[in-house]
């Protein structure tokens, strides 16, 4: 895919994404599981109003605040942290594990098991031909230079991109035309060459930004990680850049799993890895990574999908590249109308756009953040049909997360060529077509006879003729008994003779066709959607102290790591005895809580629970009874001891939403203490 | 762990383990899930005569028939094998992988949740320093021989143990001298230095199997797949051979989370990385492999564990090192019992021994061959306190799964002493505790001017004096004036003054105690699990054509990659209807299923569901009602279409069994064409 595979991978001349270090106002948006009443007023309110919070902030005050909440509550660490980290590679801890989880269940349901695709496993682990037919060894590189003193590694792209930008930024003296240069190496920067970028990091006079030393010549670094397979040092290796591969080489096998028929598709859900040569973004660039991916095999000829009605009704925001090229913005657009008049290419390409954003819009991304924008023509690849790519905005701008390509039979026919298995699909016909052929035979031994040594060349390009010269050469055979014939590889005319060769068109039955299938190939970036999430649940509130922000990850039920908490109100046995029987009831429905015994406050504890994104929060203050808290709204009901249980399981599983909830269950008043922070 | 983490992996001496290639008679096993009546009676009978067949056969035969299905069915297949695969790596395909992912979600419903584990996701690019302070760098190594002409490569020992057992077998002029011999060097195989292996290999005249050049000497292969990390070349780094260290070194942020108490245990489960010089053995010797790792942190005074009462009166096989030195089996006993008498080291360990067999046996792993083998001194590395595999019985032998070791503190301290930051937890006490402390004060001045160059050398072994020898000298001081004071460093015995010391008992007020807990670690080889739980759920059963043997994998609903099939009894409109809406509902209650709309016999489309291990099959014959088959006892019922996902669910999540559903429903005489096979 576009987003994963660097091989097809430009990003867009007039780049169409917003810049990434400026800073926008970012409006705090409103949780995304409001109860539909409140959901109806704070869209009402939007953008200018979110429920519980007004502040605007830069984007960077706004990411700092996310990540700040996400590594103090371990959603994620720097990996080796204790050996000082090493750049690109992050940890899930606790929480980022359990949303992880999450997002990959509901990635197997939504697509795996709801479209019956076949799941496969395959090893990190991939001998070096495998690459080499993809296309990875030779091209899936960076353009890099070296501090020529102390070998520190730096892409060349960045290095002219911040120094244009920093131009720009801060030198009060530039000209206009100066000005105009530097915007204009900023919209082509992907498309120069190792030479070009050589020239302008040159001409400008460009240092390495750590030491000022000169920098070598740009040269391309493979972004694969070496490793070598068994002992002998013989047989290299690498980790894989991304998992489509696993599935390709395995169709065979597949489309026999699948009763020899297509459309099919196959997912893998895994570990990709990519030695970048300087990771920048936090969670959005890494050096390890999980991708889920999907390769629907389909025949060329009809590519037709019969579930598209289901998704054809959907309207969201799409980047056509027509809008793109003519500077206008992405405008919401109806699915089965982009596929009718030709914007998207065909319908299996837009149903999974539809299953995209289903699947992204239902695990909390928020629907006015996320576009589908279409490739410019040299972003893409020469033989793909046609991509898009689902790109959600986050303070870093607009990020590509899924990458939906029809690849037509690029890699099939890439693994058939290389391993000589012909990775092929058949279509049987119900009755057998009488098919017209030509049929060249030349007479090997008049040409040798006439030609001598040039026998072959000869052979060759009479074997080679299209159909229409064929057929002239046929009549004029018949007229004339000879014909003058140009032969490439010689550089000149011979003639040929009637004896030479016969030229015949034979009626042939066919039973069936054979062809390399297309695949379509939505591929997801599994970390990115959910630094992504990160940013769209986030919010904060006011707490009791003055100028006190609280935080708040507000997890659809689907995603929270935690679904419930549970706390004594107050250190007693009597209570602990309740909370204890809670838990039982909570882990034997499978839903994940904590129970939190410490002596601190409510409002303390509901703080804590906030930044865990944890939904509801069960408070022990009876031994029959015990009160249920919204951690949105803030509302809280009264519910039996025994019932609990179920009513947290009916609202998780998404059987009933809190709305549905308040209205059978008697409200409490919430106590004084809700508002206090964490010290 | 000792199963994984080759850095204590000594194989036992006088091995316990049935040997390999031996062609003991196994019998086929009676399905797992059958219905309680049936399962009363198959025990009562078995082993001699299992329901539903009856053949005996040699273990490789038995291996190569479940093989066989296994890759013709894609459970799993070699990887890469368009090009001639890689040996060591496989893929699970659809089955398989479905299998996989169940395996996975019970564990963690059933470690995770159910004890309120933190888990964590680590990436599998680990740089070196982690890897040398875990000793992996310097000890994870088998000894490897070199071909001297074409540089293949063989495990020393492997060449060597095939000598030996072949002279065993096929030499008929031995002696009974070197028979004695060659025994001895199999049972003392793992114990050799690459000295030893290469001076019996140089003896026997042991050459290159495939070519038989001469052989290198023996020397160490480090098994870990290297990579650098970056582009500069300068930051080695490894795939990482298990996941526990991801979980060491993040063990201070775990502990914050924990709100700073033990214990507490961090899952993980990812993939983890072997370059086996010659990996042998199939599914259960691979080059890439799936673990699932616990680390529970427990204070080193308190090992007793809350839930042991849970699990202390389970029964089952256990092999303590005193049986197995003795040369007696496995023995059934209560783990409470293991424990109360110390055989079992403490209380933790074995609560995670009685859970670790709840989950094998929950799975599908036969209860009659599993057995938990305790470590032989020379297989533990010092530092653990104790080590028990769970070893499954399969056509390859006993073969360990799981390791379940108290590895005390040596994790912690060694990432505490290469990383410099404190791996420490630390217990505070109610009430501040008074303790008394030796002080031990040394006047460098007087020293200083008595021994001059000695000086360091005499204030070193003063300040190294253990208690009983300091209060011995300060009376002597306090009596005397001097004493006699032997400096072992120096060789001699130095007169010491009481001015030159000062010998104190000083009363200090302690808060807390800090320790390095210690870390029982129960680590799960999912692919070696899963193999096993292959062979045990496989049984043939007499077809209709003589000697047709028919494949059945008798998964438990837990683990059966698809739930149930979907077949119209013939095509008819009317039943593909019917069949469409039942899929639908399956869906929609999340039962992974297929519908076979191919036009075979019923009992063609039975025996391919039974190969697949399905557990029940809906045959639409009706359009109000359809059959419902139960694959192991090929029982069957009449269902109403509307409720027959709810039946399927119930039984597939466990809340009844097939039993309890058969006295629901009318039963259904079974079609003619049940027996007949796939052609």
């Amino acid at each position: 895919m576009l987003l994963l595979r660097r091989v097809c991978f430009l990003l867009p001349s007039p780049s169409p994404r917003a810049p990434l270090a400026k800073p926008l106002p970012l409006l705090l948006r409103p949780p995304r599981t409001l109860p539909s009443a409140a959901r109806a007023l704070a869209s009402m309110a939007a953008p200018a109003a979110p429920a519980g919070g007004t502040a605007a902030m830069s984007r960077d005050a706004f990411r700092a605040a996310v990540t700040n909440t996400l590594e103090r509550r371990l959603f994620f660490v720097p990996s080796f942290k204790i050996y000082g980290g090493v750049a690109g590679l992050y940890d899930y801890g606790p929480p980022g594990c359990a949303v992880k989880a999450n997002v990959l269940a509901f990635w197997r349901q939504h697509f795996v098991l709801e479209e019956g695709m076949l799941e496969v496993d395959c090893p990190c682990v991939t001998p070096e031909v495998v690459l080499k037919a993809s296309g990875h060894v030779d091209k899936f590189t960076d353009l890099m230079v070296k501090d020529e003193k102390t070998g520190n590694c730096y892409r060349a792209d960045h290095l002219l991109k911040d120094f244009c930008k920093d131009k720009l930024e801060k030198d009060q003296t530039l000209s206009p035309e100066q000005a105009e240069e530097y915007n204009k190496i900023l919209a082509i920067l992907d498309d120069l060459s190792a030479e070009q970028l050589g020239a302008k990091i040159k001409e400008y006079g460009i240092v390495a930004p750590d030491t000022k030393n000169p920098l070598s010549d740009p040269y391309p670094f493979n972004l694969m990680f070496q490793t070598s397979i068994g002992p002998s040092g013989l047989s290299p290796g690498y980790m894989r850049p991304e998992t489509a591969q696993g599935i390709f080489v395995n169709f065979k096998d597949l489309y026999y799993y699948n009763g020899n028929k297509l459309p099919f598709a196959a997912a893998q859900i895994g570990q990709a890895f990519r030695n970048e040569i300087s990771p920048r973004q936090g969670l959005l660039r890494v050096r390890e990574f999980t991708l889920a991916e999907i390769e629907h095999f389909v025949d060329p000829e009809d590519k037709s999908h019969p579930k598209f009605g289901d998704v054809s009704d959907l309207e969201f925001l799409m980047f056509p590249r027509e809008d793109q090229m003519a500077g206008r913005s992405a405008t919401r657009l109806k699915l089965g109308n982009a596929v009718s008049e030709g914007t998207v290419n065909n319908e299996t390409l837009g149903y999974f756009i539809g299953r995209v954003y289903l699947f992204l819009t239902q695990l909390g991304i928020d629907k006015d953040r996320l576009r589908f924008r279409q490739h410019l023509p040299n972003e893409m690849a020469h033989y793909a049909a046609d991509c898009w790519d689902a790109e959600i905005e986050c303070s870093y701008g607009w990020i590509e997360c899924v990458g939906i390509a029809d690849r037509s039979a690029y890699d099939l026919r890439a693994h058939s060529d290389k391993s000589g298995e012909k990775l092929e699909a058949h279509e049987k016909f119900a009755e057998p077509r009488e098919v017209e052929k030509l049929v060249i035979t030349p007479s090997k031994k008049e040409l040798g006879l006439a030609f001598k040594g040039n026998q072959r060349m000869v052979l060759e390009a009479l074997e080679a003729m299209g159909e229409t010269e064929a057929l002239d050469m046929k009549a004029t055979l018949e007229s004339k008994g000879e014909v003058e014939f140009k032969v490439c590889t010689l550089g000149k005319d011979v003639t040929i003779k009637k004896s030479m060769v016969s030229i015949n068109i034979e009626k042939k039955k066919e039973h069936q066709r054979k062809f390399t299938p297309s695949v379509i190939e939505p591929s997801f970036g599994i970390g990115r959607i959910i630094y992504c999430l990160f940013e769209h649940c986030f919010y904060q509130r006011p707490g009791k102290a003055e100028d006190e922000q609280l935080n708040v990850f507000g997890f659809p039920p689907l995603v929270a790591p935690i679904k419930c908490t549970v706390f004594p109100l107050v250190k007693l046995e009597k209570f602990e005895v309740v909370a204890k029987k809670i838990s039982k009831a909570l882990t034997a429905a499978g839903i994940s809580h904590i129970i939190d015994m410490t002596g601190n406050t409510i409002g303390k504890r509901y703080a804590r629970t906030d930044e865990l994104g944890v939904p509801l929060a069960i408070t022990v203050d009876n031994t029959t009874s015990v009160t249920v808290r919204d951690r949105d709204s803030k509302d809280q009901i009264r519910v039996e001891v025994d019932e609990v249980a179920s009513v947290v399981k009916e609202v998780m599983d998404g059987q009933s939403t809190w709305a549905d909830i308040m209205w059978r269950y008697p409200t409490h008043t919430a106590s004084a203490a809700e508002d206090e922070a964490e010290p």
